[in-house]
């Protein structure tokens, strides 16, 4: 599947619920921003605010990291980026490798939130013989023939696949027969692994449709304020907790 | 903030909770999965393992969209993509321009995931003057002098920001100025945006910390296995069949 993990059970090392571990990783993202702006401490509301979560839940799943904060005072956000990089496992050297060196592979090459978090770019892999030896992001490319080789010599377990759908699952098999057992999948298809390979799939849309539910909830705003004040309260959902309800999603945007 | 949304309260319209909202888009992806698939039903918990969350927590989710399955059969995959597409504005056309046209940039004009969502790569605008009228993914590339009347023109309210970090509050705040309400940020940095604009940043590395999570507990199980067999069942905690776990199983890792 290309979801999620589904091969193994979601609660699993050290108890800690596969909904809590994709969490951590937008509070490190939170919690990098208010760091960079030298912020030393931060409230559960503040940080649940900034990470788009509630307050309650980002508790409950601080305290499986034994993170409780001080009351009145709130949590250190250096010692707390620590904390939750080593729980990812971010405090360790993750050498990568990207397979399809078109412009996504090279965006993610030149991306630098991945060496910031522990992910070394170790390789690049490309199917094009006339990409191989050229430097991108400063590494120079290097040809799919050789691709055992490269995993093994760089003790890779983690390759991320940034080609065609096409060509993806011949490239996932061959990462996996190599020794790799994490796959994140940026081609447009499913991938199948064996057990104990973990596949994620990046939808890079998914920021966009959460903005598109919002921009579709401004203009259903801005249509019910020029339009009416005494919509019949029984057009609405039974939800409707305020103006914005049951506007059918064909409002004139 | 470019974590998240902050600049309306977390339980807004239709009084469907913004943590709510923002796992619709992974419900989404692995219900188009499974609509690749022609799978025409799916039970709570399998799909709640296909997104990754746990299906106590998906069941209350679906009933803010006023969707309940049917019991023994579950929920109707194809209605339920449309119901959460509708939910989501996805059913209407979103135009949007990317700015900044580098290898980022490109491979997001080129990403079939967007116009599969509803949204629509209206323009692309760049720089470098080297660049405009340069097809992109079949697109011309035009110059950033016209950033305001290309958004007008095109009815634009959301803008995709895959400039380098320095240039990005610049571009932003002409965005902003020239009537875009939401920003999609993959740029390296935090943009400030007036309140009533909604500001995404993009992590790629998200999904690589997640991985790397589970890599470390694989590389730990290991070392566990091969230093003791006996662990007691009881150890591992009652959830260990599902996704759903609250439970902390305080598993030693």
């Amino acid at each position: 599947m290309a979801t999620g993990r589904t091969h193994r059970p979601a609660t699993r090392s050290r108890g800690i619920p596969e909904a809590t571990v994709a969490r951590l990783p937008l509070y490190l993202r939170a919690l990098t921003a208010l760091s960079e702006r030298s912020v030393p401490t931060v409230s559960s509301e503040e940080l649940a605010a900034a990470a788009g979560v509630n307050s309650a839940k980002l508790r409950k799943d601080f305290s499986y990291l034994g993170s409780y904060g001080t009351r009145g005072v709130g949590y250190d956000v250096e010692y707390l980026v620590y904390q939750i990089s080593r729980e990812l496992g971010l405090t360790q050297d993750w050498p990568v490798v990207i397979v399809g060196i078109g412009n996504l592979g090279a965006a993610l090459a030149n991306y630098g939130g991945f060496a910031s978090r522990g992910f070394r770019v170790a390789a690049l892999i490309d199917a094009d013989p006339a990409m191989a030896g050229k430097p991108v992001a400063g590494i120079p490319v290097q040809h799919t023939d050789d691709l055992e080789k490269i995993i093994q010599d760089n003790g890779v377990s983690i390759g991320v696949i940034a080609t065609p759908a096409g060509a993806a699952q011949q490239v996932c098999d061959r990462l996996v027969g190599a020794g790799v057992t994490s796959i994140l999948n940026f081609a447009p298809t499913v991938l199948s692994v064996p057990d104990g390979v973990d596949v994620r799939k990046v939808d890079l849309s998914i920021e966009l449709q959460i903005l598109a539910f919002h921009e579709q909830r401004k203009a259903g705003e801005e249509a019910m304020e020029s339009l009416a004040e005494g919509l019949p309260a029984t057009a609405k959902g039974s939800t409707d907790q305020g103006p914005d309800g049951d506007v059918p999603a064909v409002m004139p945007a």
